[in-house]
């Protein structure tokens, strides 16, 4: 039986994947916002697998799910997440935890290996609730009034509302322990066409790009759309719309060759079809790994939410809520990672940053991480239409048990 | 006891007014979406005054409020409406419904005057569940299925269970009584400057504008903010705020001189900050009285979008809403308007349209109907600032209730 086990299998793998899209199905991919039954139900089925890999579950305060291991040795920590955006694609988050799963049933029970890979899934990567809470609790970075604040971004319901329906409520929260890992490992869906156009199988990841987010609040007056004529008019939604095509226009002058920038939401207020909105809001980020380049586009920013000021009829204010440094990946991860590619993925692989946050980011503030890609089916991420190749996905996972027992066997 | 009611009472329509103000009060105006408590309360409260004025009151099955007179001779219909936008001010509806309860109460009771004012208030004016629906359901033209299918437009709720829950279900709805009345008269904040800044006490409606309001949809790519470069975005947002800026660009060209348009509402889908938006949506409309204006300017949108779809990358995709005829107030009602100016407010009156809708425009499509505005300070209007110095409030007032004299001796 510990024999079977410690065959990789890549049918259990697509399995195991397609048995997590079953929770919560929406199309061809998943809608599991946190702390929703089928998020729930999600991390309840991680929970009864660990034991197979030797692992003794754990679902904590925070609705992370750890599995640790009792056998001696070093111990590497591999995960992801099991919730969803909205409405969005099955792979985002489940393949690395599958992935990591995967390598615990491999490597744990083989006695050739000294040492395991332990599994966590990160609550709320998705960000329903906060920013990356899971991986940021196990961290040490949120405390006990984070969470009392911590509120559903689409309902307005409390995260302690949420953790006492999930029956989580006055659970403790797991911190980790430090010196207990040599690292973390993470697997995910690249979320853009570099593996794609580059026919390639594993990204290699160098870094995650930062991300700046920012609240931009035009302040006009209020008033009737019948009777208030055009020229009178402080239509704080038109002036949000300028603002968002000055952008466009003056960002690709100072920006970096790999900044992203995006308009995400937009609100008028009153949001009425027979008023002249008095107020409109724009949620706005930026993404680079270069922080010199973010603080230039700021600068640029608040240059240009002053002219706008100046010439009315509108105010602007900028208000930065996010902002955040880029995480580098240990060069001994990556090394493990190219050498996994070697020897199962024909050297497929290259070297690139994340433009996308991840928990790695986090774990890299108190241990070595890296992180690895598998290709996206025309880059296509945040959408239920999200794929990869099934042959992908099988190589990833051998790629991934390899790296983790290189990186155990250091 | 009917000699002091039969004397007109400026101090008796600023308290009513304020009565009302003191129900569901938010700041200095009041917010009473249709059938929420404080709406409620305040059409309790118009039942309950009526039987002063000699009316039989009855709240019917959509929520208005009328007070039926038993007097011989001619009947002349008044009123407007009790709910208000939301967050917005107390004398727009309020205003013109106290206005035809003095009138009732110094008209009906004197002996000298044959015929009675009838009292109305039309539920929803504001639009919280439909279009007019109250006075549109009074003229015949609400079906039991336009209610089944009528949701509230913040919450989603359906109109019926608001019903249910106000115990109007099962009710009757009251249909206008062909040939009953001489026609309808309503009094109205006027909601812009032009009496303000004229130094004018009534405006002496000519014609209600028509409204036309249109979903104007954007498609794009939705994708993950931090992977996918700035080149090959498909941004549904940002072709809308580029269709803003454009209509702002290209309509003063081609519309006529009191042409007003706006976009009131934007919802970018899925609106998350890391989702580039796949698809966008904006609330827009146009009021005119002309009608050869709108079709203009119509054509206009309809190129804009198609010139913009060729363009891509996105596609945008015109839907008309509604469509608002202009309703033209009777001429005989113009001239009872003007002539009570004369006697009461020093002959400061101007001829003008309405750029905002009125119930006025649903009863004059069965009878003859006008309308009087009041000055609005500064023009304000659905917002809680919205305001009238009390002795407008007054010399409306007076005006009015000779109005309805003489439309009634005629």
């Amino acid at each position: 039986m510990a024999d079977n086990r410690s065959q990789f299998d890549g049918a259990r793998v697509l399995a195991d994947l397609n048995a997590l899209r079953a929770i919560g199905t929406y199309k061809t991919g998943v809608h599991k916002p946190t702390f929703s039954e089928p998020h729930l139900r999600s991390l309840e089925w991680l929970a009864q697998r660990l034991p197979e890999a030797g692992l003794t579950a754990e679902i904590d305060g925070i609705g992370n799910v750890l599995g640790t291991s009792a056998k001696p040795g070093p111990k590497l920590l591999a995960g992801s997440h099991l919730e969803s955006q909205n409405f969005a694609g099955w792979l985002d988050g489940p393949l690395g935890v599958v992935y990591a799963l995967e390598a615990a049933r491999v490597i744990n029970p083989d006695p050739d290996v000294s040492g395991a890979v332990e599994v966590a899934s990160w609550c709320d990567e998705e960000g329903h609730f906060g920013s990356f809470l899971g991986s940021r609790s196990y961290v040490g970075g949120v405390s006990e009034q984070d969470i009392d604040a911590a509120r559903d971004r689409t309902s307005g319901k409390p995260m302690r509302d949420a953790l006492r329906e999930a029956g989580l409520a006055g659970r403790a929260r797991v911190i980790a322990e430090r010196g207990r890992h040599v690292g973390y490992l993470e697997a995910h869906i690249e979320q853009g066409r570099t593996l794609e156009d580059g026919g390639l199988a594993i990204g290699v990841v160098t870094s995650i790009v930062g991300i700046w987010q920012y609240r931009i609040v035009f302040t006009g007056e209020q008033n009737h759309a019948g009777t208030t004529r055009m020229n009178i008019r402080k239509d704080a939604g038109l002036a949000l719309a300028r603002f968002c095509v000055a952008i466009d226009e003056r960002f690709p002058a100072a920006c970096g060759p790999r900044t992203v920038w995006t308009t995400g939401r937009i609100t008028l207020d009153p949001g009425s079809p027979s008023i002249i909105p008095g107020q409109a809001e724009m949620l706005f980020q930026i993404r680079d790994d270069d922080p010199r380049v973010i603080e230039r586009l700021e600068e640029l920013l608040r240059s240009m939410a002053a002219e706008t000021t100046t010439r009315g009829p509108c105010a602007v204010a900028v208000e930065r809520l996010r902002t955040g440094a880029p995480a580098m990946m240990d060069a001994s991860f990556q090394e493990a990672i190219e050498a996994a590619s070697k020897s199962f993925a024909g050297g497929r692989s290259i070297r690139m940053p994340s433009a996308a946050g991840h928990d790695a980011q986090m774990l890299a503030t108190i241990m070595p991480a890296g992180m690895l890609f598998v290709p996206s089916i025309g880059g296509i991420s945040h959408h239920w239409t999200e794929n990869t190749a099934d042959a992908d996905i099988v190589t990833g996972a051998e790629v991934f048990v390899d790296a983790c027992r290189r990186l155990l066997a250091r």
